[in-house]
């Protein structure tokens, strides 16, 4: 992991970079002082940190045109930032970078019932779009575990997903248009509030593409109205293998639960002791909610609780009021969080088809053994969207790296089994290395030649998501 | 509209075209004679023929491969082809071109039910490919009109819909994975059958890329549970924008059917004569489908009912059996037949948000008289893909031209409400003149580059989509 320190070079050319984003910025618009840039060293993989050149948080499509107009004729290097919430680095700044924040860009600028559309500026969180339209009976369906911070910017970035995905997909599937800022400072007006589009899809390609194609200042996002009710259910199973045959068995046999949620025996005890959840003694544990009308809740629970019977569950509980289902999501929301209370761990995101959950989890086990250090799976089983976190000790000198070595393993064993590197989290800096594992160097080159057409010079968060090695032929004004 | 004869200088290339491709197929895999490079003269956009040089149907990936390296070292242009069902001309050939057909790639590769997914060969129909797991219970949502003709690779070419696609989404939601040989003889293997993909999501880019990117030969593509049962409920309205209010109102209110579609009397009372579907006699007509359980449809059909009611509507018929529901959809899927019966006509797919349906319906309505040609209207209105039918006389002079000019402004109407050129026909060569009303040249040019990196001697399917003029620089090797 390269980590760049300012250099005399840079030093110099801070001062003119910073007297050209002045003249079209608010003064309170350009962060440079050390103290101020140094809290946007780093995002939520806070493994890695670097504090920036030079910090920007326009409020205004026009002001993002200015800023990237002047970084492409400096050739500095931009690092679009949502909330800074990336598990992979995904807005991690390099030392001779201008970190582009967008959360000022945070209204909603139109709601439209009859088309189900909300339009906000791509800094918005994700909670508030739903908060902007929940009084009226609507809401905003992928639902990142980060939703209260996340902004839809990242998200779109990203492509992420959400525990509620399963049913109602991941964000490029609920993304109808954006407004999109290249390297040039051309705007580009990408899909709209309608189906499909003409000519290319390039919507579909932008979402996902980690801020390297260019900066997205608004979207319009499909609302959906909300649901008349929605019940979970626990079922817990001695081992994991048999947990994950019945994820493959519930999906097999055509309901459609808006959420199947994953966690084994570490996941479980540490959440437990932290958010007394009322979760039970057991190996592996779902949960299984469906969302609808009374008797359509009761149609698809009564489904599912037969195939669950099947597998012997030492425990199958349906809520059955309210407050017992928000206990139950208690729990899982706050897992992540339990679990890092008392350890340090690195969360991947490797996705695999379905089928292949119990073998998968068997063999994460097994490698847990190997490399010694302890797994936590916590996960949207569903769609195959697998969450290991590795525990290590970050004072331990040695731990990161072989935590990191047990993750490469991991991911490769995902795309083994016709899976992939990344679900819903992005390439980042985490992965880009792994990148290798899943593309032939065709491929690599064949995407890099993409961002060569929106981004000829590579000024967009460059050192991201490619092998360093593959792109940095391209990256010649990138540090 | 060009239409390029052959010329000697092609002539002249064909004879050492059509001896390489020999040395690399079977004899009868390239068609040469005349008589049989006619039969692939035109697609289903009739009003527009031209035989190509020769026709190669290969049967493996292997064999594509070979072909297009051919193609790519002699500077060869080559037209990919499903089933020859576009509409939009999207493989009508040209005098120099090589039609690669992919009617012989039709196997199944892999049916995996605990995943639900089926890996096909491309060539393979729409509807064989549902027949191939109807059996144990599941489908292949997307349904064309054509879909019993129409092959998987056109689907992906045009990003397909149909009726059914209001729920299910359209060919790219229901893609997960494909492989692609680029113009170069490069074999890619691009998503698969998993959610989501580390990198570009180049998948989203090639789906709907009209052939332009790569020939896919293979997909692996989401299947789905059949559903319990189906029941369609017939709504006749008074006039055509009471009929769109009530489409809005139905999606505005969440309930999710699986169709919505619209007939307007011109296409009633010529589909009642040609197919006696019972259907009333009214100006406009509605059939809403719900999916489900018993339940499931009575709940779902009591709200849909409700709104129904409101708009005062002169018919409301719910199905009572499975041959009432069978005679209810036998109407709409043999109005385009019927209306071809006693019409020549052209097919548009304009798209726009729903909430516009009762506007732009009353505007064509106007534009109708001003052009003197009438027109009739049935389409999916749940994703406001509208599909109105420009009837004309194929004998009369001057009348196509009128027919094109009237379908232009009906297409710019669309854009301007917000719309697009098409919903899933693709835009071929019968829009490709009228993206400048959708895209600004930037944006054509920003797309003419993706081209560039996948084809960069615009050899593949090269005179569509663009704007010729625009195109032109790019298509040196081209007619």
């Amino acid at each position: 992991m390269e980590m760049p320190t300012p250099d005399p070079a840079i030093l110099a050319k801070k001062s003119a970079v910073v007297a050209r984003l002045t003249s079209v910025l608010p003064k309170d618009a350009v962060i440079h002082e050390e103290a101020g840039t140094r809290a946007y060293e780093c995002d939520a993989l806070t493994a890695y940190k670097c504090p920036p050149m030079v910090v920007v948080l326009p409020s205004t499509t026009q002001e993002v045109v200015a800023v990237l107009k002047i970084c492409n004729e400096m050739g500095v290097p931009v690092v679009p930032r949502g909330s800074g919430t990336s598990l992979a680095g995904g807005a991690l700044p390099t030392a001779d970078s201008v970190i582009l924040g967008v959360a000022r860009l945070n209204d909603v600028l139109e709601t439209d019932y009859q088309n189900r559309i909300i339009r906000v500026q791509s800094g918005r969180t994700n909670l508030s779009v739903t908060g902007a339209v929940e009084e009226d009976g609507f809401f905003y369906a992928p639902d990142p575990s980060s939703q209260l911070a996340c902004a839809i910017a990242g998200n779109i970035a990203m492509n992420s997903g959400g525990a509620h995905c399963l049913k109602y997909g991941v964000t490029t599937n609920n993304l109808l248009g954006v407004t999109l800022v290249t390297m040039d400072g051309q705007v580009m007006e990408i899909g709209g509030a309608h189906l499909d589009a003409a000519g290319y899809d390039l919507l579909g390609l932008v979402c996902g593409s980690e801020g390297q194609l260019g900066v997205v200042t608004e979207a319009t996002l499909r609302i959906l109205p909300k649901p008349e009710g929605a019940r979970p259910v626990l079922i817990g199973f001695d081992d994991n293998e048999t947990a994950g045959a019945c994820v493959a068995d519930i999906i097999k046999a055509g309901v459609l639960p808006v959420a199947i949620e994953f966690m084994d025996r570490l996941c479980i005890e540490t959440t437990e002791k932290f958010a007394n959840a009322g979760y039970p003694d057991c190996n592996a544990l779902l949960i299984v909610e469906v969302e609808g009308s009374e008797a359509e809740i009761d149609e698809q629970l009564g489904v599912i609780l037969q195939i669950a019977r099947k597998y012997d569950p030492v425990e199958l509980r349906e809520s059955k009021s309210a407050e017992e289902s928000a206990k139950i999501w208690l729990g899982r929301k706050s897992a992540f969080g339990a679990v890092g209370q008392i350890n340090d761990y690195m969360c991947l995101d490797g996705t695999i088809p379905v089928s292949s959950l119990p073998y998968v989890l068997r063999r994460i086990g097994e490698m847990s053994k190997e490399f010694g250090l302890e797994v936590g799976n916590v996960f949207h089983a569903g769609d195959g969207n697998m969450h290991p976190l590795i525990l290590f000790d970050a004072n331990k000198p040695g731990d990161l790296e072989i935590c990191e070595a047990f993750g490469a393993e991991i991911l490769k064993l995902c795309v083994e089994v016709g899976g992939c590197l990344t679900g819903e989290h992005g390439v980042g800096i985490e992965k880009r290395d792994l990148m290798t594992a899943q593309f032939t160097p065709e491929d690599l080159e064949l995407q890099m030649q993409v961002k060569d057409v929106f981004d000829p010079a590579w000024l967009l968060n460059p050192a991201k998501v490619f092998p360093l090695e593959a792109s940095a032929s391209r990256r010649t004004l990138a540090a």
